[in-house]
């Protein structure tokens, strides 16, 4: 049996012990797992409200419900793959240029010892020094991007690095295919009527809520079929679901899918070659319940029952 | 370009400066605007839970997070209509009768000056003087009306005015057209098999929460058709919404509808000849993580976006 | 009349009084009722977030709101029986063995007098004593059991009684026909393949939520009509329902129904012969504004309506 | 033994059975009784935040942890006299009016048997009602008000009753005598220097805070004794309290008591000739923890203790 | 009489209208008011939980309770002085160093309209901007600082601006006059013995905790008599306050004055030249019931009363 | 320097990586460390509210705020002890009698390496089992214990381990010193005057909240002065503080000490003998804010500050 395995429930309380990523043992050797659960605590991109540099933490507090084996999907992950709690990347809550740096830095180092890095972020910002580090590896990679927002604006009060730029930043730079770029999910108000024009310029690919909310999982499939076999990386924002499902964020929009359906989706992804994953923008602050965080702790763990 | 309109979020952060609706500028001055997005901060017709005093100011808190541009409808409503906050109605608290009187000259004087008024409540007692001034410019109007309560209860402790009992006043006095009616959403319990007496009398149409639940938004159109071309008021309390996506509110009642439907059928109703809105019943005390008020910010707003 | 009728909320308002259920007479002489709304407030059964011991007191509060007569099912219970707040089992919060023989006791009791338990927990191990006087009176009965955890593990810490076992040692025990258990709306991670073993074996009937989400309300009704005619017991723990819609409970675990369906399936059991029923895992410790609590209390009406 | 008696806590878990104050039972005969202990669940008088009509319900809730004997004052109060929970007043939550001789009808009623009246708010304006129905009994009596705030205040928007100015209209109608008023705790801004004109004129006696600061309890004793022998009424904001202590209240004043002295305060008035008391202005909605409804059950408690 | 004056509560409810600062009218020119009150939104200098940009918002909500007359030191400000609302700096929330120089320049702009700028964090980073300005015109100044942090440390990871550095800055750059400096109320742990190595070296003043404890007002004032007739900035950190009194805050630290003792040293301060002040690090998404916003509204309120 | 020493939050921010107490390294091996903080979550001897089995988890959280130096003390007391996070002991919560067993010889063992435990419960239950193994290794010892309740019933629901017994049944087998135990802070109503018989008759010492009020802290050293070179165990019971300072906790008594008397009382203990000790009874579910959770990192770390 592996050694990287969840404290079993039935023997130990699930408040028991120092709350890890889904009760999984820590790792900080990315060359003795597959899969580096990580945090990336950073939320000094966010333009509204802050709060996500506790997402990991909360995340790993509430995935202590979290049993092994995934009957839907037929997969016990944790048999699957060795998985681990990696801890955090140390970030710069006072410089962003100094924490892309650490986060690329780290990720790169995880990606160099054969390990496929999930992130819990933190706000959308850290997603592109994390696409930096998968570039360098797998060079331009596609993009499934769930969330509320496309977060391909260019510049915050004058500033190029936030959590509502990371993806055009990233096509800028060559990280991403862009016509291999899928957001789903976008939804609610936008600035003006040409905040779609790098969307349409590059030829990302957009299924708007109201399209999404049309189709069942069989036709979400179809539609993302483009992706089969390209390297792909895995953004989901919290803001894609519903604000009565993950009232815990920063700029939450009505309008959002449900639970069932969210995880419904991410069930589909099976057989994707994902080559990274990230899960951002849950603000413990603005939670209620914790329903959020136990939402997220869920949806990472779908993530980790679809790595190839 | 119009001297009324929203901070611009990406050069003024969202959290900056004294709130006011959407981030839109004072206006008491009816006469220079074409849309009055106005306070009623006034609970005192409550039968349960008070606290829909403090709507206003926490609704206007929450449409921070309001952009101008709705993609679906493709409009921006501060481009097409003049809108501002004009401030709130003063109110009585110790008094009813006081009260009714001041709402209905303040909407009076908004009207008598060309402007449309859309308040914010309070609870549903205002709509009732708001009718009053309504058909007093209008004579008798139709009505589209969603809620999960029926507000046409005769008296509550046998006092004629409360947020029970506004429609029933309403259509007395001959302010509405009564198959012109159209409640929307009603559902749960009532007091007896005869509390839809008055209803079906007076030939109000009611599309319950169970109907509704079995239609599209093009069955809702097409249900609603008869308003096409009347002069109509739309009154939108927010427990319409399921309580799991509005808990702050007065008397919540389960089995409602969610987010994204209530934007679809707030959309939908593109075309209408709406001649004055009110959204009532956010209670700020009860809410969470004030997903109610960002909701009703949201509905506000689809309201501007479908004005003539 | 009946003497067994809720305080009318017309004449004193929700808030006034000590809390009954539904605002009934209290009632401690089960030959008087036909229906015993009773309260069992013990939770040292649960293996993670304790609290369902105020699950009684809290859902006697947010029962205020409801009104007697139900227009959908044309029903007012209220005169269909006489109905009363039977008050709480006396519980050992110290002791499970105690507690659970107080259980089977009170409800035996109940039974004897000819008198229909609907008890209100408190956590899911009191399904076990209860069956038991059930059994008694009965013999083996069908089950109809809602939840998001099928509550058939053999043991938790080398234990046999808990809030994760009720159903196995019921079985185990004869209490209920195998065959005739119904579980519906399972889903979630479990701890390993071979937690199906004891329910495949014994003939349980599982409807997923994977399953009930592809099925409106007649499929559900075709599915258990095997239990036309049988006497049943209904158990509701309130994590069926999605943690959006009731976050106030001890494993929340997402996925869940939403209330509008929840309460059609609750309408749909019109016709079976229920011979007792419960509700439990409400934790108001952790519920967000009393929403889950309200939803229990709605959900505890709508059982009153179904009752033969 | 009395058969008014709180359920044994070692016996009965604290968080069983319908929430009656303090465990006792219910009694509506005033006659049975020696002290009556009432809500008035009336908050329409309250100029800012309302909710203090959900004070009785809480009150009752939070003092299921009130034990029976006090070592300090060495008196069990439920053996030295019958106390019970009499249930609440009947109010109008539409009508003041209507409300103020509601209560003052009970409350004579309560007095005309021989019954001492506990009665728990509420807003202040419950004070001016239950005087008229003292002064009835007893002629003008002497007043003992612990509060943050004189609520002397002639009116609020035009109207005369509202809970900023209960003990102007008692002392224009000569309910009580002015120079036995005692106001303590008094602090924070006024209107304006003419606030205290009436208190001047009449002759009222004004302990602030910042004196209070400097006593201890004896000064405070000494201060208070020309009400030896004077038929006393005792009237208790909660927000004499510190809001860190009490933040549960409508218009919470900082720089107030803290919970010790308080109830030490409260333990000085053995030997008055109390006839009469409230505690009011606890509002839950704005409660943290419930704190403030805790607090407000023991100096309930306390009351009933110095009683004569 | 002033066209500067707190609406009246007595006439327009507390709950109406848009919150500004104690409900003064909205003044952005300088030149005509005495008295700036502004709010500085700005928390990205924040090492541990962010949300102080909320702190402005919430301080003007609250503030709605604040009554114009101080009957302790027998002043109205509002009559004594032109108090406006001047609305908030615009800061950016992605850049210090932008965010730095845009503070310096509104604060310098008012203050060279003869205007006296008091703002409202906002982290603790603010007061190094500000001090900026005020140096600029008075040249070096005096400080009174109370807070539970000397926040006079060189960097936090690496970065010379941040929330725990602004009084070494000053100091640092002549800004202050260090012998001119106190700094009371600090306590709790530090990072080592040598935290305390500038305080003594540049020969600031401290008045720990535990001294201040020993203290009363008139001791206090004795201590502080150095600043009589020196130009002196004021500088109010929130955690000054004990949490239970003051919990939504940033990095709370337990052992702090109470609200009554911290009002009575605010009001000590008259005679003193105050040439501006600040209050900051009031974070609402970490309130309880908005305590901690209304205290701070009220110390704002007692800064007034003893401005020269 | 040594292994042992809390993470630097001037280098890595205190809301980065996993929660440990103060951030220390974990250690399960006690013969490597002088002292070992853990966690105890067992809160199945309560009687009225749940939840402290949170305590530790959410006590390790809050202590992120801890710094390391102590200028009262003028101590770092990482430097002085090795100290470590040595992690939980399991517990099980069905089961009072295994857990008291675990509990027992997990102290036992870290005793036999010559460490000293610092246990963080959980209920007050835990101090029986601790008790026994500090009295195998020390025989009886004396008790400092500070609490609002004396915690010496004989039973609860007839049972005879629970948080209300532990110091009756370690009195009864001889693990404490009669006349050396010091109970501290004792107040509120208790259930007859015979409770304190069993305390008077074994010669415990009592000093009531009352008397401690009365007294500095030089009188409190003067009164516990018999202790001095006797082997100690201190327990503390959070609820010795005011509800005010730290609502989360099970059995919450009004009149409490505030948080600076409560560390200066902590400090003074400097010199004892102290072989052990607890804190308990933190119940997050009943926080505000987490404000008792701090509280409770801080008492930990002045308890860490006066071992010898």
């Amino acid at each position: 049996m592996t050694d990287y395995y969840p404290v079993d429930a039935l023997e130990s309380p699930r408040f028991e012990g120092v709350p890890t990523f889904m009760r999984l043992p820590m790792e900080r050797d990315a060359g003795k797992i597959d899969v580096a659960i990580l945090g990336i605590p950073f939320d000094s991109g966010t333009s509204y409200r802050p709060g996500a540099r506790f997402g990991p933490r909360e995340i790993r507090v509430q995935s202590a419900l979290i049993r092994p084996y995934n009957p839907v999907l037929n997969v016990d992950p944790f048999r699957k793959h060795k998985i681990a709690d990696y801890g955090d990347v140390s970030v710069n809550p006072l410089s962003m240029e100094d924490t892309i740096n650490r986060i690329t830095n780290e990720i790169a180092n995880i990606l160099r010892q054969g390990c496929l890095p999930i992130s819990v972020g933190g706000d959308h910002s850290i997603s592109y020094p994390i696409l930096k580090a998968i570039a360098e590896k797998y060079s331009a990679v596609g993009l499934l991007h769930f969330d509320s927002h496309s977060d391909t604006l260019d510049k915050y009060f004058g500033v190029k690095y936030s959590h509502g730029t990371p993806f055009r930043r990233a096509i800028e730079e060559g990280l991403l295919i862009p016509d291999k770029c899928y957001q789903v999910g976008i939804r609610g108000q936008v600035y003006s009527r040409s905040d779609f024009d790098f969307t349409m310029e590059k030829g990302l690919k957009l299924i708007t809520m109201k399209e999404l909310s049309k189709m069942n999982v069989d036709d979400f499939k179809k539609t993302i079929k483009p992706l089969a076999g390209v390297n792909t990386y895995l953004s989901f924002d919290i803001d894609f679901v519903d604000p009565a499902f993950a009232p815990g964020t920063g700029t939450p929009q009505v309008g959002g899918a449900n639970s069932f359906f969210t995880v419904e989706l991410l069930q589909s992804l099976k057989g994707l070659k994902i080559v990274g994953a990230d899960l951002v923008e849950v603000s413990p602050p603005y939670d209620s319940g914790s329903i959020t965080s136990l939402l997220a702790a869920n949806l990472l763990y779908e993530i980790l029952c679809i790595l190839p």
